[in-house]
């Protein structure tokens, strides 16, 4: 069985190793601060401060607010695969933004995984094909309000000889 | 008449001073390296170099390239007002985007200029409410093929007092 040698499971919920990956392999994620506060196959949680990604109205930067969610997506997939010892790319391939209130604070993403069946469809599409599409949705709250709603869709090709590392 | 203290029109197309306020109005966007190529009320191109916004292969983040779009759209309408003397502000309110092959190279955004009644439509609302949406499309080109698509719709809130400039 292949691991992914990016990926050590080496902390309680992978936080760690992921905070690692999106600093190294997506550099401007230096520049907004991206923190992993939380990683588990039920949900990811990723927050950047506000002061990096302010814009002239001291409100969060609608790109930065992208870049948050759309890297909370990506290390939703990116989790799932390699706690499965599975060797993959995730890409975003597209994605709906709306930006309901402005972010007055820190920059603050959730993840709640989709439902089973989706995951399930997810994961035998990428068994029998070797790629595979899945649809997330991540909310950036500030206070007790959503402010930002972004649903994305990610598609991953996997390194076929670990496919087999998807069996159920 | 009131001017936008911000927005001098001392270069022919308005590009410089549009480059100083993206740099000076989101900080993120010096770390993208943004550059406005040309701004003119047909158009607008921005670019960004792939060496700050590329992934671990070596093409550019989806972030990235959603920033550059975003700006694109954004310089747009504010140098559509500006030159118009309209203090006001512009805000992305919801978008789409879809990355339909990798940039390997430079991140070039080119937006052209809504239909005329698109924009008739939008400075009456501006004139009338003090408020108005437009929806903007960019490409990001990767040599001849249209790499990423973006559609956005932008909000802007005038100060009234400069709502005469809008005077047909």
């Amino acid at each position: 069985m292949q691991r992914d040698p990016r990926y050590r499971t080496d902390s309680p919920d992978g936080a760690d190793e992921l905070q690692r990956r999106i600093i190294g392999e997506f550099p401007l994620a230096r520049h907004i601060g991206i923190v992993v506060e939380s990683a588990q196959d039920s949900g990811v949680v990723l927050s950047a401060p506000l002061a990096l990604n302010a814009n002239h109205n001291g409100t969060a930067f609608g790109g930065s607010l992208f870049c948050v969610a759309v890297l909370t997506g990506w290390a939703w997939v990116t989790r799932y695969l390699a706690v499965r010892q599975v060797i993959a790319d995730a890409v975003i391939q597209e994605s709906t933004i709306r930006y309901l209130a402005p972010v007055q604070g820190a920059l603050r993403a959730t993840l709640n995984a989709p439902p089973a069946e989706q995951i399930e469809k997810f994961r035998k599409m990428l068994r029998r094909a070797g790629r595979g599409r899945i649809r997330l949705h991540v909310d950036i709250h500030c206070g007790q309000v959503v402010a930002t709603q972004f649903d994305g869709v990610f598609a991953a090709a996997i390194e076929r000889r670990t496919a087999l590392c998807l069996e159920s």
